[in-house]
C-alpha cells in the first residue's frame, strides 16, 4: 500500500547580473517519478533569454538550458508536487554484485567528488565488520553525523569526499558525497540526490542527500539529519554533484539571489 | 564518400587464477557503429563461469558480466572488424555551448580521472590564446606529446590528469585523460576512447585515445602518437577510464595473461 | 671588490584588532649579514603588549614574539639598511653532492610547500637536459616567468609548489616555492628568501624570492621579475614560507593594515 | 632520581649494490644525550668508500656522509648503549604559546609529511574538547591505535599524514607522522623520533615514534604500541621523516640488506 502523499509548494527564484551573453544549464524542475507527482508547475524567465528544457530519456530529470543576454536575468519556477515516498525498508539486504541490475552497476564506480577507490581502505577499516544491509548504510550515516562537522564555508565547489574526510567538516552536499563514497567503497551502489527540502531553520536552500541501492531499490538517506527524506521534493539523482548541479554557469556572473523556497501545501 | 574499410582480426585472451568465486565486468567487445562493422565474432569462457552480455542502450558498448568459480578462469574473444573511420576534419570549428546537442553536454563535466575544474587555469594559460577549432585540440595533443614522457610504470590505476600533469609522465590512458581534461577545461566536450590498436612495437595491449566534439562530430585523437586513430578498433567511449575499463574485478585475483592481439586481416 | 652599498629606508606598519589575548610571531627585522648592514632601526609596539626578540643562533634571523591584549594592536618597525649584494655569478657551477657543506645538505629535502619529491619527474623532463650551473637556475626562472601567471588571489596560504604547478598561476611566494622545488628536484640546494622589495608599481608588500646554492654560495633569484634581487632588503631565509612567515598568528584576528614600505634612502 | 639504565647492543648492517658512484647520507648512529649514553661503538664500511661523520651542532644527531664506488657497498655499525629514559609524566600540562622556548616554536609548523594546517579542522573536531595535557596526547595515540590499521605496504615514501588519515592504514612512521600532525594542529609542539627498537616479533627494523613537548619536556609516544618508548635507542629527532631518514640515497641502487638488529645486553 502506497503511503499518503504529502503536498509541497515550490517557489524558486534565481537572479543574476550578466556582463555578457551567458550560457546556463539549470536543474530545478521537480522530478516526475513513481514516488513523486507534479500536480502543476510554471516557469518564467526574463523574456530576452533563449531556453529549452531537455528531459534525460533514461532518468527523467530535466535540464533547463538557457542563453541569457547582458543585464539582469531572472528565473522563477513554481510547482505543486505530491510526494509519496515509502518508508525506508530497514531490513533490506545488500545485493551481491552478480544480482545488481545492469544499469545500476556504474553506481559502484568512483567519480569526480566521490573517490571510493581512495577511501576503500578507510571504509573497510571503519565499516568492514558491520553486518551488511540497509542498516550498514544507516551506520555510515550515523558515523558521518557524529564525526563530520556541519560548517558553512568549510568547503567549496571543488571539494571532494576525500577533502571532507580530511577536514571532518562540510555542508550537505559534502555529507552526501561522503555517504555515496563510503557505500561504493563497500560495493553498495550509491548516488547523489538533490531537491527542495524543508529545514527547521531558514534559509531555504537546495538540499543534497544520497541514495543507496539495497534490497533491489534505491533508498534515500540524509546524513546531515537536517530534514526528513520522505519530505524531499526530488529534482534529480546522479553520479555526484556535477551531474545534478542546480546551476552550471559558463562564464563569470554576479549572483543576486538564490531562493529555492518550499512549504507544505 | 566513405573511406575504404580496413579489416582487422582481434584475438584477445585474458586469463586469471581465482582463490574464490569472483565477479568481473569486462569491456572487450568491439563496438558496432557507423564507422565500424563487426563481420564475425566469437566468445569463449571457462565453462563453469556464468556470464551475460549487456549492451548499453544509449552508447551501444557491450559489458560482459562474469561470475567465475575458484581455479583458472580463461576468456577468449575473437572478432573480424571492418573500420572505415573518415579522416579527421582539421578545419572543424569548436561549437558554442548553446549549439551543443543535449546528450553531449555532460562531456564538459570533470570526472574522477579528468579534473577539468582543477586544470582550468593551466589550460587557459597554455591554450587560451590558441585559435579555437579542431586544430586547437591538435595543439593540445602536440603539447602533451612534447611535454609528457611516456614511461611504463610511472602511474597506476588511481592516477588522474592532475597527477599526470604534475609528473609530466604517464602511459596511454594518462595521455588521453590529460587530453580530455584540457579540452573540457576549454569548454570542448571530450571523452575517453578505448580499443584494440596496432603498435609498431609489441607487445599488443589495449589502447586509450580520446575524442573531442568539434564541428558537430566526435573526432579521435592519440596524443601518444603511438598508433593511427583511423586504425583503432573501438571498444567503447566513456567519461573516463572508469567507464570503459577492459576489466573491473571485484576481489583479489592473480592475473596470468592479458593478450589483446590485433592484426590487419 | 665589494659593490657600492645601496641605502634603503624601511617603514613597516602592522595593525590588528583582537577580540582576545593573542600570540604572534613576526619576522620583520632586517637581517644583519655580510651583504647587508643595518645602520639604524627602531621598533614600537602598542604599549600593553609583551614581546621579546629572539635571534636564531645559526642563521641570524630575528623572531619577534608578541602577546597582545584584546583591542587594537599596532606595530611599527623602521630601519635604515645598506645592501651591498654582489652581482650574480652567472658562470657558477652546480656542486656535486659530496662537495656540499654539511649545513647546506638539508636544503635538498622536500618541505611542506616544496614537494621536490613529487615534482622530480617533471623537473627532469623539463630541465634534465639543460647544462648544469647557475644558468640552469636562470632557465628555471625563465620557464616559471613564462608559464606561471602572476594572479593575485589565485592561491592561498595552504598552496604548495604542486598546486602552483597545477594551476599555472600564483603570487610571489608561489613563484619562489616553485623555483625552490624545481632546484631541489635537480639536487640543487635551494631555500626561500623574504624581505622588503621596491616594486615599479605600488602597493608595497613583503616579497619572496629564492636562493640556490651554486659555486659555493647562495645566489638570489626572482622568477617574478618584479624586482631586482640586488635591491631586496633581506629579512630571513628558510626552508619554505612556514619558516619565514612575516606573521604567524595563534588565533583569529582582524587585520587592519599591512604596510611594509621601503624606499631608496 | 634517574631510572636504572637498560643496556642494548646494536648491530646494524646495510648492504647495497651500486652500478655507479653513489652518494649517501645515513643516520644510524645512536644519539648521545642526557637519557642515553653510548658505552662503545664501531663503524666499518667497504674500504673503497669515502666517508665522514657530521654532528649537527644543535641537536647532536650524527650524519654519515658516504660516497661509494660501483660494486657492493656494505656498512656495519655496532654500539652498546645505556638508555635511562624517565617514565612519562602523565600529568604534565600543555604549555601556552608564550611559554614555549624559542627553539621549540618551529615544532608547531607543518612540514612535508605533517600537514597540520590541513588537518587542523579534523584535529579540533576529534580532540578539541579533550582536556589539555600529556593525557590528551595519549588520547590521540589511542585514537590512532584504534582507527589506523597497521599494514605493511599500505603506504610509501611519499605518504603524508593526510594520506594516512585518508587510508586509515600505514606503518610506524605513518602512525608517528599522524601523531605529530594532530599535536601540532592543536598547538602542541611535536617532532618525529627514530631509533632502534625491540619488537615482540621479528624482523628487526628501524622504528619511528614521536615526541610531544608538554610540561617543559619532550615526551616520547608510540601510537603503534609495538614497543616500549623507554626501550627505544634513539638515533635522532627531527621535523618529520625527511629530517631523520636512516638513508638518503642520491641515485638508483639495489638494496641487498637492511638489518638493524638490537637486543638487551
Amino acid at each position: 500500500m502506497s503511503p499518503t502523499p504529502r503536498l509541497f509548494n515550490i517557489d524558486c527564484t534565481l537572479s543574476y547580473k550578466l556582463a555578457q551573453t551567458t550560457d546556463f544549464v539549470f536543474q530545478i524542475h521537480a522530478l516526475e517519478s513513481a514516488d513523486q507527482h507534479i500536480q502543476s508547475e510554471s516557469l518564467k524567465l526574463t523574456s530576452s533569454a533563449f531556453y529549452r528544457v531537455y528531459e534525460d530519456p533514461h532518468v527523467g530529470q530535466r535540464f533547463l538550458r538557457v542563453q541569457a543576454k547582458p543585464g539582469n536575468f531572472n528565473l522563477r519556477y513554481k510547482a505543486k508536487v505530491a510526494v509519496a515516498r515509502p518508508p525506508r525498508r530497514r531490513k533490506a539486504p545488500e545485493m551481491a554484485i552478480a544480482e545488481l541490475p545492469d544499469e545500476v552497476l556504474h553506481n559502484l564506480m568512483p567519480t569526480r567528488y566521490c573517490e571510493s577507490d581512495l577511501l576503500a581502505s578507510a571504509a573497510n577499516k571503519l565499516f568492514g565488520h558491520v553486518a551488511p544491509g540497509c542498516s550498514r548504510v544507516e551506520t555510515i550515516c550515523d558515523w558521518i553525523h557524529e564525526n563530520i562537522e556541519y560548517r558553512t564555508g568549510s568547503t567549496d565547489s571543488t571539494s571532494t569526499a576525500c577533502d571532507v574526510f580530511l577536514k571532518h567538516a562540510g555542508v550537505c552536499r559534502d555529507f552526501a558525497h561522503l555517504g555515496v563514497t563510503l557505500c561504493r567503497a563497500l560495493n553498495i551502489p550509491a548516488r547523489l540526490a538533490v531537491g527542495y527540502a524543508m529545514f527547521d531553520t531558514p534559509p531555504p536552500d537546495f538540499h543534497a542527500m544520497f541514495e543507496a541501492y539495497v534490497g533491489g531499490r534505491w533508498e534515500l538517506f540524509d546524513p546531515t539529519r537536517m530534514s526528513d527524506p520522505r519530505e524531499l521534493v526530488l529534482i534529480a539523482t546522479g553520479r555526484d554533484a556535477k551531474d545534478v548541479a542546480f546551476s552550471t554557469i559558463f562564464g563569470p556572473v554576479q549572483t543576486l539571489a538564490i531562493l529555492p523556497e518550499v512549504e507544505r501545501a
